[in-house]
């Protein structure tokens, strides 16, 4: 069963859950934030950008440069984080920009996804673009490069995300918007010397062997093994590899999220990579 | 293929890498620590318990009352997170207890699990016991109860990790330490008014559609086919969901962490579970 991708006309955030209609109270619970508990549409209505990172340390530091360059009353420094009374994410906030840490791992995302749509649904926010500005390791690309990303990969290279629901499995599109990686593409290269390409984003589950680690507790495999696996991922077209793309790419598109991207720079905090998507937002 | 679990019988934490002693340096990226930058058998030579879960701030409460428990000198309160350079994971002690978050999901819990056993290597730990006291959902038993895991199941009730090397999936064990598990049950026994029991774990690779919960961003099931799952789980011997408990069986049987027990409160901090973990502490 392969699931279809579904934007909204409206350019409302969509949930495809009939059952969210019947109930007295959404707790998003690993956001600390619910519908009962807090004015959702006062506190995010006009949120047109959503940045996500798996650190949040950096996403707060997205923030922080985000409320500078947008010029907002108050100090920078004091961005307050908004999911203060869970330890599971850390959310920030300057003028329309909403920066959220995701942890490690697609499940980890997953969780916080499937809240931040609700967050978005609930607070009737139209038109938003979200943006992945994570961490990820560079395939075969000079170092410092940032990778664009078109498509989200598994590790056989295809282009889907396998979601498991009540024990079978769900297979959906990890199609990204070509438009905007262009759009991004078009901002990087009013940064001098700045490398930035657009391919394919290899997502897997574990970092040491998923990726071809030597350097794991566990390796069964020799360099020339791992470097065989890498240059058939190369020559499919991939160009980094990370740990949350898949289930970004099924999530957001599913769900209406105006043309998501998934931009991920090999080196992250990357000031070019942070101005690059500043002048994206700014463009918008 | 089929990886079996291995023991060593010297009690030392193995690691399963040729190319480990290859490396000049061991760099613990995600702990903050190195072979380099820090002396590792001074600093965690004497441990003997691991004890790990999802929230860091849960598993700073568990070293403070450890610390307490074992009337270490100096205030509990300032036991200071020896990860405090990343915000990936934090890392305490109390005595010869590691306490240590792993965030969620089996990626996030993979990668720390991985530089850990390396730690412990390192270290010359020798007979190490590994305990989760983590969150999950409890099923079809008396709220407030204590799972104690002897084997950890996928989303189709099977024992097994199926973990992807290189683009190949390998299938790992995921038994527990029975005897550990009767010993934990013994503990819990001196502790009244305290329901516990021996039963499988779940683990899925999401909270939402994979736990069958009506409350995402998406759901296409009905509330029946999610009670007809859940009814074949019980029948198959689940009594919990969690998302992390085949990884951490897996890796831990393969690298010779002495009686890995996966011990799992249906709602933590459970001062009772905690009171539990502890009296196997004082008693092994």
């Amino acid at each position: 069963m392969t699931e279809t991708t579904g934007y909204s006309g409206s350019g409302l955030v969509l949930v495809k859950n009939p059952h969210l209609d019947l109930l007295e109270e959404d707790v998003l619970y690993h956001l600390d934030l619910g519908t009962k508990t807090h004015n959702l549409p006062a506190m995010f209505g006009d949120i047109k950008f959503v940045c996500v990172g798996g650190s949040p340390n950096r996403m707060r530091a997205f923030a922080q440069f985000m409320h500078r360059e947008l010029g907002l009353a108050g100090d920078a420094e004091d961005v307050a984080d908004i999911c203060a009374g869970s330890d599971r994410y850390a959310m920030y906030r300057a003028g329309p920009v909403l920066s959220i840490s995701h942890g490690m791992g697609i499940p980890s995302i997953s969780i916080m996804l499937h809240e931040l749509i609700k967050l978005l649904h609930h607070a009737k926010c139209r038109d938003v673009t979200i943006i992945r500005i994570g961490t990820s390791g560079g395939l075969g690309i000079e170092a410092g490069s940032v990778v664009i990303t078109d498509t989200a990969v598994d590790s056989s290279f295809q282009p889907r995300f396998e979601q498991v629901v009540l024990g079978d499995v769900v297979v959906r599109s990890t199609e990204l918007d070509k438009e905007l990686a262009e759009e991004l593409l078009a901002c990087s290269r009013e940064i001098p010397d700045f490398p930035t390409l657009i391919g394919h984003t290899m997502c897997t589950y574990d970092f040491y062997e998923g990726q071809g680690r030597l350097d794991g507790a566990l390796c069964s495999f020799s360099s020339e093994k791992k470097l065989a696996y890498l240059r058939r991922a190369y020559d499919a077209g991939v160009r980094n590899i990370e740990m949350e793309s898949t289930a970004f790419a099924a999530l957001c598109g599913m769900c209406g999220l105006k043309a998501p991207a998934d931009h991920i720079p090999t080196t992250f905090p990357s000031s070019n990579s942070v101005k690059m998507v500043k002048t994206l937002i700014f463009s918008l």
